[in-house]
């Protein structure tokens, strides 16, 4: 069982009732309701420290973070603290439009960019490497009905292994499952979670957070050992 | 300018008026006429040793495959032969159906299984590294209008760069332009080419063809050392 | 708990007095004391297909290979019978002499050649990545007094990951830990393990190789789904 | 003929003597009379906007970049045009304490820590890859009489491609050739350049900076398309 914390920015699902009307106590924590059976705390932007106190940070295995519409308001030092936590071992699972977050962008060094198209069209998940944990006890791709698109290209450094390729009805792909290690950390970007479809209750996806939280867990690793040595 | 060998196995257009409609003088004769600037040879299974003789291989800089229903029957001394001059630095492209040739197969160590289906529809290869050479002078994506269709999961090591991922109007997504280094040889997977769609006439797959030559030539290196040193 | 299979081709243990002396029960059983927290086995070159049947094969989660003036002698319908389960999930752990192993060559596709020098001089095995899960638990290196040296130029594929370099006394260095990923199988070479030195008595490298069984252990992964799809 | 400018802090060879006796017109200078083939430009922390002005930057095709003790006086808005400038394409190579500069860091994500010990001991350095263009004409090691020792763990992410790797007499290993691609831009960092020791008069070094700036210079691409898609 992990330490797992949730957070959320918390903006969209308390100013607009479309998206209140899918996630009404907010899209963290239908997300939590997916990962029962870890220790889930949850976090948002309004929280002092934005909920990211250096306690917090500390006590958490793997970090997921959904943002969107305030990734400017996220405090730089809270930025820094989650990168290092990151580096130091965290596992840290960035959601859909996290792709723009502070955290993701230090830590993946590029602009992280991509096309996007808000169409409500079906979305496939193809698992390009069946052999790779976050895809156990999936089928060999996941649709999902209505979605926003995402498409190529994507500025982010060359994944370590790439695990999902979407293809979206109206004619794009998207390397939707993307996994890094930084320092210590597992890193993995998952593409799917717009705020006005209810992507986060549909099994599969719930399937593929769990396995990307047992994936990000830190093991404990030998010492890092910095600076001089005699 | 690169010396390049052209290998084509020749069977379906001498056996198939469909194919003969579309590459009368063979495959590779259609290839070469888009490689004009570099020294083009080509090759073909009924060849003694397949055209692949010590001497032909020696002088080769860049080795482009196209291969299909005769796999079994290339030889395997030629096989080990090509296998040697990959990774002492040759070139090595390997085209569509030629994922299943035995060079490519014993270079890559797995099954270079896939999905396919042959329905004709549209193919559109996405861009996913805009900064490769291989996608010089290119726009964002390539459209085929009419091709057979090729789905993940694709059996083969996670890519050094993947280049192209391909949305299929069937519903499939399928990595389409996959770079390997292996020993001193750089190789190149290029999916498109059906033998009864004209793909290489497409002015697009012509400019990959020759990026993916321009890549693939080889550079002087270091020397390789084997054996006991003291 | 997993399964392991200890493949040893135990001929020097049986054909020299020096390594009868280090290894009496042969190099697979001193290693199998260091596992026994598994559910261990043991096969030999010498035993009906080299004890590596089907049967045993299906059973195996990972499988340890040892092998050095006998490669040759492995059957090639066991060789590919080991990369088809390695390729379907099962882990392949590699030790020393095995790089010219014909399995983790079939597996690799390179010759991985490399340089030697039996001079018993130390070799330092450095973690270059303390966050990987084959270093839990160890220092920053490991000091094995006296031991064969490998060198490099090492012809394998660039590594997935790259967990352990070693320092040679006599001015070499070796990539001595690498991870990689084929078809649903992980595969780790680690070189220490030379014949006539106790290397497998070494607290930390049976450390390593505890961790590594924990990392090669397959998991369900997703369904592989081959040939033609309608 | 690439446009090159070589970034110099060029602090110490105006506060040291023994700085001054070996570099008397500053690193940068020296590492010019390497790279005479090429349309070679020089900048350093001093000038204004330390002389990598939006003009400077959008001619240059490769950067190379020399900085120790006051990487905290490079300003953050040069900092930030210089990764936009790598991602748009321009070649990046990091020289030895460049490790830490500000650019490095933010290209990587990680905090780009090592072990160090200035003693002047022996360095080898041997070629990992001897088929990469920047092992181009070198011979199978390049050996640094005197140097100061930088030991693992260097805390960057998995190189795309490791080129040399370093032995020191002391007793360290570390990765002194690492290749990356972060937006359309090659970085590359090259370990050795102490201050002290006459390293970028050596021949193989020089070697080694010209094979890098002929890597590192962009090709043309494909367009990078941002932002919505209809």
């Amino acid at each position: 069982m992990a330490t797992v914390t949730i957070w959320n920015e918390f903006r969209h699902e308390r100013e607009d009732d479309d998206v209140a009307a899918v996630y009404p106590d907010g899209i963290h924590e239908t997300i939590a309701t997916g990962l029962a059976d870890h220790d889930v705390h949850t976090a948002t932007l309004e929280d002092p420290e934005h909920g990211l106190t250096e306690a917090v940070l500390e006590a958490t295995d793997v970090l997921l973070w959904w943002g969107h519409e305030a990734h400017d308001e996220v405090d730089d030092a809270v930025v820094e603290r989650v990168r290092k936590r990151v580096l130091e071992g965290m596992g840290f699972i960035v959601l859909h439009s996290g792709h723009y977050s502070k955290p993701f962008q230090r830590l993946m060094g590029t602009t992280c960019s991509l096309q996007y198209r808000e169409d409500g069209a079906t979305e496939r998940l193809w698992i390009v490497d069946p052999g790779h944990p976050i895809a156990d006890g999936l089928d060999e791709s996941i649709e999902l009905p209505r979605t926003e698109m995402y498409g190529e290209p994507f500025d982010v450094p060359e994944p370590d292994r790439l695990v999902f390729v979407s293809w979206f009805e109206g004619g794009e792909v998207f390397r939707s499952g993307c996994c890094y290690r930084r320092g210590s950390g597992r890193i993995f970007y998952f593409r799917p979670g717009h705020e006005t479809y209810p992507i986060y209750e549909h099994e599969a996806v719930r399937q593929v957070l769990r396995n990307a939280v047992d994936w990000a867990t830190p093991t404990d690793g030998s010492p890092r050992t910095f600076g001089e040595r005699d």
